[in-house]
């Protein structure tokens, strides 16, 4: 992306087609060719309380034209860096194909868009829809070893009840029994969910570190990054993890959640010393959130996390 | 029901427990013991655009503190009539047992529920819920025949699409196929939908009797219901057959919907006429009904048509 | 008020204090000297559901601003007239001083305010706040006998219940009861509502006729009118008496209400016919409107109003 | 589009990138070979009450979407017609681009882009904007006579008032002013608004036929379409000419507009007698429209009105 | 409460009828025989601006469904521990009974309730309602000696103004002049508020302790507790205590408040070093609650609470 | 202003007609004889992305009527002292004319009523609007060497793009130009935004001192208050400088923000340290707010800062 100011159009955030941050859009996934998918995961069949991210890809995007003023990249005067500069290349895939009813189905076709962004060896960025559409993710993901780092409220590993395997109170559990998942940090866990006390310790013995928000604030970004390994790594940020006062626009909100430094410094303190492979980014559901503020949380984090992954390369 | 007001409490409409019309809630399905009940399918898993009816038990529930102001009955004075005294019981039996990403179980324990209303006696009245959940309604029904009279914008007929059969789209196709469904009438039929033109055509060939808005509207609400047998008859009220105008709170509003008095008088000819059984409403999603009128549309029309079906006993 | 666009502001109506269609502030009820006053009175103690009528006044003078162009005068191309020109002076009282817990005092001061805007010679125009407003402004009209329109969904005539005499159920029944009460004309009565039987047939001794809106709208407003007096009138307008599609920002929502032009052209009728002596609206809750139409109602339904009226005279 | 359903994806509304129907994305402005062509005008700097049309072509597509459902063509069956099957070929050219703080630029843009679709022979549909985008969608008709077919509650023709000139009350009155303009049929002008007397003696002098909401219901559809010369006809169609009820969604609502069948039917009769060359929908304000019902209204009018005019041709 | 799950149904939080937690209902306060019970005061005619807290218990409720899974208890990971395990018996008693434009009453109801609660030995947990609702809360605990610990913004310490006594604003001093309140710790009080300076003076002169969001903040939850008596407390939180960012839905939110963690450790500090004997939170004003934030807040905030209290005993 | 609450009127919050904190308004800026003066500017035509800040003096004004209770000025307990006490002579002087589509003549309209202002010898505080308004207040400082204050997410600090001077990301880049601008601090400036790294040299260039939260929050108010010069400052305040989580109503919603007291003491360091000589607050667009709690942030905080500015003449 270049500068168009001078010679071309303003492109004011509130105009044109919404892609993820004005990318071009690529809906042949046997050609592509960037170093950045986006790819929609609209699925929300697992909910336990309120539905609604199946809207999260479409106001993610909406959200994402806010921060593409058309710079050539975004200047960072923090850092007095610009990040997702011009060689940077970023596609948005679309959608996974949703068969309402369905969840295998749904997976499935989550599962062959992720395979189709590593196959072309693009980072897959993938935008829910619930927590449950990170199980396909990580099926992709088969045959590459990683670590997963989890952002959420809710450990998310209840192994089955009454037959559920897939849904969004499973979907830890799922990616940690693959053979290819070497390892779970979850951060900012807390307050009562649907896993039980059963849960949390098998997920400890399956190798899970589990810091509560207070307990990641206490040992600060570093302090945290220093306990993720420093090989593959996949983000599953559940918006959840975030408090409900920047992130109210979610199914199951849970007080006392992280605030916005705190999830971004992790984060880059994460890109920088290990190597982020995939990020898949769920829970956002527009209908409850009044100002936007929750898309503009999910686009705001991802490009800056983005930003920190691809220069960290 | 008596009126309470000086002996006991005044009960205001905004006080206690919400059960659907402050009637006593009976969780013990195997023991009901009364003329009709109120069964909760907080389903909204086969919904193809905007969910969230999965609320819409709790809303209407809500909405019916207003009406239920601890009188003996409810006084028309248009009919300068009482209805619903207190020779009518009427029991809250809660919600069938939903389970996420599993729409055959769901569906299951909702025709549990149904049946047990059945066998109680009791006409069972369904809040849903997305439209799919009128396919376990009617399979409850199995071995006892009975007409549909069907209120709606779509005309939910497809037969298979990338192998759903119990979306909310296939509602009416999955109850035509059975042997104990004689007909159907199809009221509010309008504009592009999910049932494309072979599916009219397979519907009447089924034995459906399709109306538009318009096409009622010039028969008038005694023309309707002489077009419906005069046996028994099973009422499915989908809220986006009403116009968006009083029911925004729908997943997929359509335009040029009915009016409250051409629903109402069209149900009360046919409560007069025929026989009602059983009566499921669907679609209300109170995360779009910004001012509730949509679950206050929903119980007022409730009320008033369980009023006139009791009357006609 | 004179066309100000050349010599002076533009004033769009999205800027300025927000008083009544703009017209000057007269916090000095001792000295009103204009044709019509308008009298906010924002008590909402008297509601049995849906609180939030306190903030009526103040919504609807910011309604009425869209209707205050700085034309000279309302142009009616239908009636291709000008109404409320120059000649009709118009004031903003302010609202009447409420104490919270204390409905009688809060009553005593509204009625203060009415006697002051009849003792200066000016049409009282009262913003409610609930319909128990209502009650005050009667008192307020002691020893001037006029007969009551009434717009609404429901009757109000509860007598006393638990105690209470000054609901938002019991307006028109203290009202009817006073000496200088010569009947009542109660439009749009529908449904369930907090009058029980016993209040219809009260109300019908004490010389109401209550029409329904399927039987005002059989009639036609001039079918309406003419059963009116045409004597003096004073006009008690519940927002609910209009449907929830126009009206949804009240306490207590009623479906089957009446339209735009029903009203209007009720209103208008009688204007002429009779002679208008004051006016309520009641029942606007912004809380409840979430795209100010049921604001933008009154103040479109008052402006207009006050137009033929001031014309009739 | 061709049916996809057993072949390809199943496509629910509720995924991928939001073209206006779900149509191609055409930016390249100088290759347009299609039948009809969507056009954004975000611009909303012309408003007087309520901004916020500039959001209006990015909801109005994202409503488009619920009735985008695959199948080859929208079957309509009261009509047993499908419209726009795949001969029609549209496209959607993204959005002019807008210039903040400059009218002239942001119109010009406009105009170039309308230029662009006419050039091409294909039918332009602009997407508002406030209705001042009319302005320059009839500048670029320049040399193509046309009579204008306008849906509103404002007449919109004040001359120039503090040297206003292109602003939305000023929009019928620049186009009326032009030489290729032929006439003006506006229908459901109602209420006090910004054009005085002055405006509307004006128009009449330049060939205006105004019709009230009232006036234009006693005529019928028909009966109004007979006033409508049989040549080019440009529809411009202000949201707000329908009734707030129905469209909330808007700057400036007014009471006592529009049903929907009303203007459908009009429109189609507009279409099959007259030769629709242009149209302009406006003033959608999707932040005051809690439920989305004015978005689905502009998309489900466009989608009708657009299969009636491709069918008369 | 027993773990239902592969017994019995799977509960998920959006079904069911809502009682506090999903614990049985018990309208028969004659025969309360448990350890804590839920009472419903659903009166906020004490307000000063924002009405709308008497859907206060009704949304808590409904938030406290999120938490109530069917497990046995509630499993903390940071304590390690499971608190409301199955020997804890929790009800819901439903609301006292409110009378509209009665003060006086209202609060004698809510009294009477409070004291059956108490005479039958239970913990009252009496969910607002505006603050208003702790007088007869305090009257109830007549004979009973008590400290009080307020978590709020606003003092509430009017003596009488108007004659007002049992308003929102005079809570406080009401329940400090019994003879059985021995004191007060009143935290979080801030900025501008109905109370003026003589009040604060009043306050410390009756033996209050008061302490605003910053000198709490620097002493720390443990730091706070240590000024609490050791004996038997009355905790009274009015919810706009907390940050308008988390706790938006109030009637008169005041920025600059608590965060979660800051009210949860010093009511956990609290609750070990002291015993409390009753709770009630107020003004929770759902129609200003877009996303359910500020119910979440209060229902997540008691249910820990009432862990730590039980835990305690 | 004197307590009223004996003598005359209670005056709650919810009553009355807007103006400022109820100070009486001056609509004759010719005769301005106070020491505060409030001016609205309802221009919203420099926004890039939601507009509606239009409606920001309209929102401010009636928020501020919370904290207006009548008391002879504002006691904070934590300072132990009244601010704003009668000696204090606040008026409203309304708004500046706005003219639609002409940026250059509302600002004149803007610069001119500051002017009046200024000549009246009252501190101005201005009402936005976006922030373009502020180029106008500081084209009113003409002749009075100051330097300014920003609180802002944005540096807005763009020169010239398409010809556009006087949008919202203009307008540091338009008042840093002024000769009688001796320097800016710029206080809250984060993440990628419409000024590119180019804007930041300039600024530099030009006399800014820029600091993100991150960097204003290392040095504490008083920090920051040391770095600003103790001569004349202009405080320009937009409203998402603040975190969203206390400010969602603003058109360009910036994560990681400022929370509350650490605006409030900065401003209070920086009131005592240096000569506050004029104010604009800016950005705050109600659309967004659904709770009101960024107008009332935006009343809270401009009241405290007059009692500090006020206080420390």
């Amino acid at each position: 992306m270049t500068a168009s100011y001078d010679s071309g159009r303003l492109d004011l955030p509130f105009t044109g087609i919404c892609t993820f941050g004005r990318h071009p859009h690529h809906p042949d996934w046997s050609a592509l060719d960037c170093d950045v998918v986006i790819l929609g995961a609209p699925f929300d069949g697992g909910t336990q309380w309120r539905p609604g991210a199946r809207f999260g890809p479409r106001a993610i995007r909406e959200a994402s034209t806010l921060f593409a003023f058309g710079h050539a990249g975004a200047y960072d005067h923090e850092e007095d860096r610009t990040f997702l500069g011009p060689e940077v290349r970023i596609a948005d895939m679309g959608d996974a194909d949703i068969v309402h009813t369905n969840t295998e189905k749904s997976h499935d076709n989550i599962r062959f868009g992720v395979e189709a962004a590593l196959r072309a060896g693009a980072l897959p960025v993938v935008l829910g829809g619930d927590h449950s559409v990170h199980i396909p993710c990580i099926e992709a993901m088969e045959g590459r070893p990683c670590h997963i780092v989890q952002i959420d409220a809710h450990l998310d590993f209840v192994d089955v009840r009454h037959g559920v395997t897939r849904g969004h109170g499973n979907a830890l559990r799922r990616s940690l029994e693959k053979d290819w998942v070497t390892g779970l940090t979850a951060l900012g866990i807390r307050n009562v969910s649907s896993t039980a006390r059963e849960g949390y310790e098998a997920a400890r013995a399956m190798g899970a570190d589990i810091l509560s928000v207070r307990q990641a604030r206490a040992l600060g970004p570093e302090g945290i990054a220093a306990r993720v390994p420093e090989g593959d790594v996949w983000l599953t940020i559940d918006i959840d993890g975030f408090d409900p006062s920047i992130a109210p626009g979610t199914g199951t909100p849970s007080h006392g959640g992280f605030l916005y430094y705190e999830v971004l410094e992790t984060l880059r303190a994460v890109a920088y010393r290990s190597h982020v492979v995939g990020i898949d980014l769920v829970e956002v559901a527009p209908a409850y959130d009044a100002a936007d503020t929750t898309s503009i949380l999910a686009a705001q984090l991802l490009l800056n996390t983005l930003g920190f992954v691809m220069d960290a390369r």
